[in-house]
């Protein structure tokens, strides 16, 4: 099969790689049927990966949390750069998946089924394209719907668990705004789907400290925040302080830094994207064109 | 394609029915990606289907919910007729999923996407088989995790957001017992991992109100302890009621009526199966022989 196959996408499925349009898993894996699964995402950006290690940390860790079995480390890494290298994307969307797997006949029991991995590269996926981002984002403060709670399901292991992101998606749209953030029981502000927040105001950065993936992308905002001497704080905040913030902004794998120029309806700050949120923005950008976080993908020549 | 490749199951997918074992989805439908589906589970007993309407009813409701369109109520009863009659089993677990399907590139909008349906017939399962209910379960109540609240994911709309439910699933094996029922935020009992539960305790039945699946096996227990005239009461409690009922029971789809023995390793009243759930349990196998519940299947000959 030519790799021109494969420029819609990648993907490794039970030994062989396959056009991401042709893959599928089996309807009775547990994966599906009881969402037992875990997964990441990383990023490649004009053919190289992007943290991949710290991808692949969060990613076993998670499985372990699951009691999910994994490919060694080695395996892991020669799939997904092999997934990217058929693909032959520079840009690139690169998802891990491991599940529970396909239960015998009547067995229930999730610790004796054999666990599957799958793993696919597409193009680069944004949540928010350049050209919405240079308009910013309009967000809400889901109304309809809470978190799922950490003491239900615990979201530092990624998960599929999305009812109450897709339910606030869909609230977002009936209220004419492009994406939408939710609050947990307690009236903390969270996350969104598939994004990190951020809120800068009276000189400090926060980011929700609970109820939230601890997103690679968060990750370095606030690492490249405190090389520029940006005061940052990981902490608790309800929604007023995100009508009070000079500045707001999502984060994510699936489009970078992302700003965010009206929520509720009403304007954040000056109502254009915020001076720091564009500096932060150029910073992690910067950051893809090489040095440590960053490992090249050998492609094939054409 | 003989009926005997279907003995493990007939399923139904995009237009085509195969064996259980050949029958996959996407990879990429969000229906796995964002547990963003609903689905419905209904039993064929010697032959015949049980309260299919009922099953189907709830299972339009969901859709509807989730904004997710269905094949027409004749076309999706066509469908779980025809995977039964090629399995040609006569005791079988039928299940229907509807999802939210696959995106275009780089499409994040739910409303836009083409929703799929699945469905399929296979050997019925049991969450406690006959053995184990003549004996009894043990239960304990998870100390490790919570519901996922109504106020994130709508439990009345049948749903594989299970990770607190394996999560729990995992805790009642290391305390070496069957299976778990979890705790709501405020200490409400719930439900366990795929039932409903009942206490009879000071002459009345009862079952939680809130935070559970609507099941129809619960509601047939419901309907048949009326018929009875044995009090009934849909109410709230915490895990003290359990630790002192005279009775304590499950009820699935997947096992019908299952007598749980064992609280936290403590026995439950003689530590033997009850004698009004063995009652229960009576009625509602009766029930399945014939009467306005049961539709029969028109099997082809052999």
């Amino acid at each position: 099969m030519s790799d021109e196959t494969y420029a819609a996408g990648c993907a490794w499925v039970e030994g062989d790689y396959l056009p991401v349009a042709q893959a599928r898993i089996p309807l009775l894996d547990m994966g599906f049927s009881r969402s037992d699964c875990t997964y990441d995402v990383v990023a490649v950006w004009q053919g190289g990966f992007f943290r991949l290690d710290d991808h692949l940390d969060r990613f076993e860790r998670g499985c372990a949390c699951l009691q999910l079995a994994t490919p060694p480390r080695g395996t892991l890494r020669e799939i997904l750069f092999e997934c990217v290298r058929r693909s032959a994307l520079r840009d690139a969307y690169v998802e891990m998946i491991a599940t529970r797997g396909v239960p015998r006949a009547g067995q229930r029991d999730p610790r004796l089924i054999e666990n599957r991995f799958y793993a696919y590269a597409i193009p680069y996926v944004w949540i928010a394209n350049p050209d919405k981002q240079a308009e910013g984002l309009r967000l809400v403060v889901a109304g309809s719907v809470e978190r799922i709670s950490s003491r239900a399901v615990d979201p530092t292991v990624k998960n599929f668990h999305w009812g109450d992101l897709v339910r606030g998606q869909f609230e977002a749209y009936d209220r004419e705004a492009d994406t939408v953030v939710l609050l947990d029981h307690d009236g903390h502000v969270t996350e969104g789907p598939g994004f990190n927040l951020f809120a800068y105001a009276r000189g400090t950065l926060l980011t929700p400290a609970d109820g939230v993936l601890h997103g690679i992308t968060r990750r370095t905002v606030l690492e490249l925040a405190e090389r520029e001497g940006i005061p940052t704080r990981i902490t608790r905040f309800g929604p007023d302080l995100l009508h009070e913030a000079d500045e707001l902004f999502g984060t994510s794998t699936a489009g970078g830094v992302m700003p965010v120029v009206m929520v509720d309806g009403k304007p954040v700050g000056t109502g254009k994207p915020g001076a720091l949120t564009e500096h932060l923005r150029a910073l992690y950008w910067n950051a893809h064109r090489g040095g440590a976080w960053v490992e090249q993908v050998e492609y094939r020549s054409a």
